[in-house]
């Protein structure tokens, strides 16, 4: 069990010495920085005075459903200054888990998504062969055809190439999606998600997020998904992979205490801050086994510190 | 763990004396009396012979796309004579739990069906009150309106009326549809699936089932669902309520171990009888934990006892 939390709202010498041992922060988003369209008040304000102490500022999202370029469009239309390299979500993660570390045979390189545009763009980028996402042909009813073909792995609809089945938040998430996806598990494609967030909270409240989309799958394969989210420390490997930072010196913030402070945790960083904006009550920070290092009402609490 | 099973088949005295043990038989149907499309040899002989010494022989099945009137069509056109009465399918068994058993206040009579019209039908048959299901209305994308909406609960998309989200099997699946179900539970709607098996056979090979559905919604509520199919003992409840039998002179006749026999080991049934014309083999007969008391080759071997 991890130390009981630190309360740091209003604790101006705290924050400061706080803000101090830290060159690096790992910011979740949403229930963070904002609530679906609502960007909580100060955020634009702490990240600038973190920017100007001279820390290094990264976004790290489980948000599958937009590419990195996407999300800065959306963090600039928010409001929020940011560079597409500032930026890490769980579908750039899964593309260079694909591309670099999953050896894949020459004729096995394609990916069935279960996904949206984020996921397409990203594999795109590391030059990953895919099909299903967001092609129309998958958006439709399955017919008493398409159990006979898929049965009998006919062309038509189960491609022999395929060799991952990558699964992130789909709202058009259907049957033949699911039937497929467990199909191309069956005959021996590698299952991932994106992330495995059951939930992801919209306007306030909570909407089913990737994980719901793998559910299904997970119980009929009888088989977890390899997560490149967080809180799996591939998607930490990734990240340290690219910014070279000093884990010690880095700090993770987040408002769920299962995926974002876990993962900050079980990646052994110098620290984790828990925010009570999102989805983790105060209970959830201080009943454990896993807690943040320090809590605080809002991240713009840290502005206490100037 | 139960006794080890005595194997009857071929033996005149030993299924004469069973047979004479039982006033009604319930019968899982798939992998019992026929595999598919194919019925058993002797299949209907069986049954004919059972009634003819005055049986009560009613079909169990977890299947909740069809009503009991379209299921006993069904077995019609496989040339097995039924009355809708002798039909007990996990669609009703859910009606009548809904309509007889759950306590519900008068204005949180609703319920949200994730399902098909067989379902539609048995909950009008007890004439409790529906949203969802195969309404058109509800095959459609998710818009950034619905997310408000359904935040706020507002009563163009919320029904404020409704107490119980039942989800079975539906092809139709989609985001809205889990988004509903989940947020009708979280306002204290009771949580209940027709059945929980995770896949269905159809051409030779396994498809999404009714377990599926329900798989985002357990993995997002935290929460199991009441499930009203075999093994779950609210189905046999439900059945006795109906058939008004005697558990002692009652046995289950079924294919699978973990299901069929479970089911009427767990209901404290006077028999249970396995058959090897489906999932579960010898082997799994023998191994327990859960056995049944009596198996034989195949269903037909009981006219050994004319």
């Amino acid at each position: 069990m991890t130390p009981a939390p630190r309360y740091l709202t209003g604790d101006k010498e705290g924050i400061k010495e706080f803000l101090d041992r830290f060159d690096v922060f790992l910011f979740d988003c949403d229930g963070v920085l904002w609530s679906g369209d609502l960007v909580y008040p100060g955020t634009v304000e702490t990240l600038e005075m973190l920017r100007s102490n001279g820390k290094q500022v990264v976004f790290v999202t489980n948000n599958s459903t937009k590419s990195r370029a996407d999300y800065r469009k959306k963090l600039e239309k928010l409001g929020i200054p940011s560079s597409t390299e500032e930026i890490f979500s769980s579908s750039y993660s899964a593309s260079i888990y694909i591309s670099r570390i999953l050896k894949l045979p020459e004729n096995k390189r394609k990916v069935f998504i279960i996904g949206e545009t984020g996921i397409e763009q990203e594999l795109e980028t590391e030059n990953v062969p895919f099909i299903g996402g967001t092609d129309p042909a998958y958006r439709r009813d399955v017919t008493t055809e398409d159990y006979k073909l898929i049965t009998s792995g006919d062309s038509s609809l189960i491609d022999p190439e395929v060799g991952v089945v990558l699964v992130g938040l789909d709202r058009h998430i259907n049957y033949l999606k699911l039937a497929l996806a467990y199909h191309y598990v069956k005959r021996g494609a590698v299952f991932l998600a994106t992330n495995i967030d059951s939930t992801y909270p919209n306007e306030g409240a909570l909407f089913p997020g990737a994980g719901s989309m793998s559910a299904p799958l997970i119980m009929m394969l009888g088989q977890e998904p390899v997560s490149l989210g967080k809180p799996n420390q591939a998607m930490m490997d990734a990240i340290e992979g690219k910014f070279k930072f000093d884990r010690s010196r880095t700090c993770m913030v987040g408002d769920r205490v299962n995926t974002d402070i876990r993962f900050g945790v079980e990646g052994k960083l110098g620290g984790t801050l828990g925010v009570l904006t999102g989805v983790s009550t105060k209970e959830d920070f201080l009943a454990g086994p896993t807690r943040p290092a320090i809590y605080l009402d809002k991240l713009s609490d840290l502005l206490d510190a100037k």
